[in-house]
């Protein structure tokens, strides 16, 4: 198995990167290869700095260009095939890696996938996952969590059945239960949009739909599947994720609440797309970093999108 | 000045409002009188069993029914003139009391407001304003949670203007900073409504408009308003008052995370109408009925509906 990670993309690139992947390489299964791609001079040398040793479940991978966090995603991708994010998705493209990673421009790595490895067929908009720890134990998988901010609600009801069957396979829960971001319990609450989507969700027998769940329900452990809208998603999670950064300031230190770290889980799949496409926090640190390669091994070995493309084709 | 209080509304009404009451009458400045409507033989029986004194700035006004939590607004409102909400409306609007306030049926207490008292001329639609503590000290008031799942890009830039004159009045806060919720800081980004809210929140010069924040800024003192649609809002809200539920089971005292306990201010205005009416947590407290009546005797003091009414029409 072989996992891509973009070395040139994140805030804290190239180094943070390469230095979560050496110490990710440290605690690799046998049959795992990080494959960094980027510039081979500035990686290299890093490699070097990091101590990383000569056994080789690191492979390097030439790409000469950047695309900087701010650029415009369709243009730059176009205009820098040999681009760290142009080259892992060619890597991806052609199965040459298994799973491909950045802590780059989330809009070109959005772009990228649906440009390489493609939606699947029959997905309406692909969306990104976030990963909310839950006070019962492990996470719920949220999604859409910010590449769709307006939703209609044939796309929420998709959300559940993706969100579903990608908790089933790689987090290995049976019947998850799949509830819906809500300002009510009651099925008539809500917006037109939630209101419609809660419909679609109960009529869907493929899932496991509980019903409504609200704000104050985020981290309850009420849920396996949180389906939302990109906008509702993204502001929640956001403000989930603050309470680590708050809580570290005032000197607290807790077990549940350190887990609302971006560095605990460290990388938001692309779901939808036919292939593994992991997104990071441009601070991502690399801790973060290490985090997510283990997510993407995951992936890899669930198999989810590809469970996700027989269950909807 | 009167401020009435619904007895019966609430999960822990009326017991816990007629506790909370004789705590607030405890420390009432001279001027001020609580009006408590309700069964007068239950509430005269409560005010014995917790003492409240005789120096009577607690009156009582007699209202026999009651709207249960799970009515229908419209319907109950009609059916019941003379429940508790009913009569409370009443008093407000023949101007015998200067803030009703309850922690009952929150549908009937919207609707309520707006056959009452009524809607302020050229509110496109009055809102429900929330409190969310800051940092870097006192609070931001974010609006809307609740009252309007759907709103349109009008809405939400009135309800900057009209947060703004709340923060103005309310909290004393000069030049107010106005700020839309959004899924990026760069004006370009979120949804459809987002971006046209945007554009009017900065083309309107009676406001101190600094732009987006994101779910991350919610607790950051970045600002003094939050704009947002009453589904994010409400989302965001709870989640944000969840941590406090949180931060206790894990035996976490903060004093900063003890501010996002609902209890600490107690009650949410609706603004937008020619009144002050605020409206409390099912499951309020005797100290959030407190915290109730002070910030409802603060909004009467500042005279802060009347400055929106002149500045909105």
């Amino acid at each position: 198995m072989k996992i891509a990670v973009d070395a040139m993309g994140g805030d804290y690139a190239p180094d943070a990167i390469v230095e979560g992947v050496v110490m990710a390489a440290a605690g690799l299964p046998e049959q795992v290869t990080i494959v960094l791609v980027g510039r081979q001079s500035i990686v290299q040398a890093l490699l070097t700095k990091y101590g990383a040793d000569a056994r080789t479940n690191i492979e390097c991978v030439q790409a000469e260009d950047i695309i900087d966090m701010g650029e415009h995603p369709t243009k730059a991708l176009s205009q820098k095939p040999n681009s760290s994010i142009g080259v892992g998705f060619k890597l991806l493209k052609d199965r040459q890696v298994q799973a491909f990673c950045s802590a780059g421009n989330t809009g070109a790595m959005h772009v990228g996938a649906l440009f390489s490895v493609k939606a699947i067929e029959g997905v309406i908009r692909p969306c990104i996952a976030g990963f909310v720890p839950q006070i019962t134990g492990g996470h719920a998988v949220m999604l859409d969590i910010g590449a769709n901010a307006d939703c209609k609600p044939e796309m929420l009801a998709q959300f559940g059945e993706i969100g579903s069957i990608y908790a089933q396979y790689t987090f290995g829960i049976d019947r998850p239960r799949v509830a819906l971001m809500n300002i009510g319990h009651e099925e008539q609450k809500g917006s037109l949009v939630a209101q419609a989507a809660h419909q679609l969700l109960k009529d869907n027998r493929r899932i496991n739909f509980i019903g409504n769940i609200e704000g104050g329900d985020f981290f309850a452990g009420k849920t396996d599947v949180i389906v939302t809208d990109g906008f509702t998603g993204n502001t929640l999670f956001k403000l989930g994720e603050s309470f680590y950064g708050l809580a570290k300031e005032r000197g607290i230190t807790d077990a549940f609440i350190d887990q609302t770290n971006y560095e605990s889980v460290g990388g938001s799949p692309i779901l939808g797309v036919h292939g593994n496409v992991i997104i990071a926090h441009g601070i991502s640190s690399p801790l973060a970093i290490r985090n997510m390669i283990s997510l993407a091994i995951r992936q890899v070995e669930s198999d989810a999108y590809t469970k996700i493309a027989q269950a909807l084709s």
